[in-house]
């Protein structure tokens, strides 16, 4: 077993379901203090995080991750225990080989082994690494960024480990994610009796021009590296459950998933403008008024890391590990990457097939691992070595 | 106190909340068979139910109504005991004073008076009581009502003593009710994550061109005895909950009151034709087929009694009482009528006003059920008089 696999084994055998952390940053703050980082433990609320720093000058090349892991799903459907990492064909089985232990163990021995090569490398290296990437993360990355912001430490160049890649490993980096916005929509109108309609006005009839306005829009046509924004209506709810009443509420939950093109502020505008026409169209046929509320929660907002030094850096390393150049794609859910682009720093992502991440039998390919494990090195010669 | 208001306060004493008729059917049955008439219990699962007779020629013209009471609600809102009679400022206070036990107590007095003064009289008289109306009617009126059709015994005439007045006692007859019907969509989509939005298939945005369709549509114009059908619903669902999960399914509840110029078979053929348009174009914009299913589920046919015999002494009978003439209605929700009326028999209700039924301090003026009782014994003689 490679150094890499042996680490990636260890970190699988400690069970850190969300929010726990089992261990695994111990164990992690143990390998880099050996290598000279210096060495934060930050608690947060229920939830472990570090920061770990070799060097203290620009620029700050950091590693970012989550130790914590998805719960297991049903135990009877796993080929093996998930806590107890096992080889089989090529395969490493185990929670978290791929989301992202596997990730982790990869950046560290990328480090020990550049470490030694270039003890006196160019700037500095940091490990921005949390126990809550896979909850509601609101103590992990977020609070740690807080803390480096407050003392002014700037993260130049930022990759974090999550698994990127669709069919093979390294064809695909993140170098940007969507927003997501929730809304959160409530029409109001009279509750009564269907035998009565003259006495009644239906907030549930007010919601069809709603629906159909909203997803009728086009919001934007998306750019050269995101897909255009997206809005999906999550729930819908109106009625008492007796079928003779009308009731006197109804509402709507939607999330947009948005690229530079729109702004949380005009999304919110839009919306409210295309709400107060259909209802205003509702009401002069009705001759009723009918209140509305729109709450707003915004999950994080879109960022975009365009080509620059660590971009190309990624490019020539996987390029140099496996032949082919990756393709630059900002689609699937929220990062971690969110809370670290606004500061500033260029954020990407890269990391083993994403294929059994969350699932019962999740593995990553052994020698994928010891692969990323060189393209880390890779990008760290080609930032930092001297 | 007049015999009229004594049998009220009587059943008003027996605490028939539905199914629970406590006796109330017997006290009739009791004062009904010393009239001559012949009483046949007839009880079907937890209701109680009589139909008492007396002749065997036609025509045959039948009291109907019910022994059971709604809930009292707060007893703490209750100015007075809720199954203790009071008489206050001329107002009779109780549960079921004006729904319906001060129109049983009329009906029976009418009887009495009437078939002391024409023991010989035409054709037949009737009772139809039921102790399951405002329950789930099950088992109740449209039991006996099969029953008697079952021996070939058929109502010509059929009084239902629902309170039907408004303002004043007399001024509303309804000659009619509206149908019910409910209906039931259910829309199949597919379930995904609001982040891939190319792998979803919202069923609630195919809701909105639904909403839009079925309440922009006129059903009929109604007519001279009915207004307008009307379409309201009732409930719609759809969500898991989680506001990042688009569902694979959304529903919606509806009811139809209708008027005779709509039948159930063109209301279903309509929202049927309404509901697959609005998805074809769903369906082409999406590129994907949406399953639905539609469940209907029938309350009760409209049913219209046109100005005839029963009209005739009816109204005539409230002028010479009252002063004025009634006015036709179908307005309303659903009665047992709707039962009755299938059978062919001309259907009537007509009893004390309504403003306070269902509610805390339900109340009839105490000279209203003895001017009800002298309506019901008029009718009796304009019908079977002789
Ligand atoms: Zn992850
Ligand atoms: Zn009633």
């Amino acid at each position: 077993m490679t150094a890499t696999l042996e680490l990636a084994c260890e970190l699988i055998r400690r069970r850190s379901i969300t929010p726990e952390d089992a261990g695994c940053q111990a164990l992690m703050m143990e390998r880099l203090a050996h290598l000279g980082f210096h060495c934060e433990r930050l608690r947060f609320g229920e939830t472990e995080n570090f920061w770990a720093r070799r060097g203290t000058c620009a620029p700050l090349l950091a590693f970012a991750g989550h130790t914590d892991v998805v719960p297991t799903g049903p135990l009877a459907h796993w080929h093996s225990d998930p806590f107890e990492p096992v080889i089989h064909d090529g395969m490493l089985y185990g929670r978290g080989a791929a989301d992202m232990k596997g990730s982790l163990a990869a950046m560290v021995t990328a480090c020990e082994r550049f470490i030694s090569q270039h003890p006196g490398h160019a700037g500095s290296i940091g490990f921005l690494i949390t126990s809550d990437e896979e909850g509601p993360a609101h103590d992990g990355t977020v609070k740690v960024v807080e803390h480096l912001e407050a003392r002014h430490e700037k993260i130049d160049w930022c990759l974090v480990g999550e698994p990127s890649s669709g069919r093979e490993l390294g064809d695909t980096i993140k170098n940007g994610r969507r927003g997501s916005l929730h809304g959160h929509l409530t029409i109001h109108g009279v509750q009564g009796h269907v035998a009565y309609p003259h006495l009644v006005h239906n907030p549930i009839h007010a919601l069809g021009p709603i629906i159909t306005a909203l997803t009728d829009t086009i919001w934007d046509y998306g750019n050269e590296f995101f897909p255009p924004t997206s809005f999906q209506i999550s729930n819908v709810h109106g009625g008492t459950g007796a079928s003779n009443i009308v009731p006197g509420s109804a509402e709507l939950h939607f999330n947009f998933r948005f690229s530079t093109e729109s702004s949380v502020e005009s999304l919110q505008q839009r919306v409210q403008q295309l709400v107060e026409t259909a209802l205003l169209n509702e009401e002069v046929k009705a001759g009723y008024r009918y209140e509305h509320t729109l709450h707003w929660d915004l999950s994080g907002l879109p960022f975009l890391t365009t080509p620059g030094a660590l971009v190309e850096a990624a490019v020539e390393a996987i390029y140099a590990e496996t032949g082919f150049e990756p393709e630059l794609s900002t689609s699937g859910g929220t990062s971690d990457g969110r809370f670290i682009a606004p500061t500033g720093a260029q954020v990407l992502e890269f990391g083993p097939l994403n294929a059994t991440i969350h699932k019962v039998d999740e593995c990553v390919r052994a020698s994928d691992l010891d692969a990323l494990s060189r393209i880390y090195e890779g990008i760290l010669s080609r930032l930092l070595g001297r």
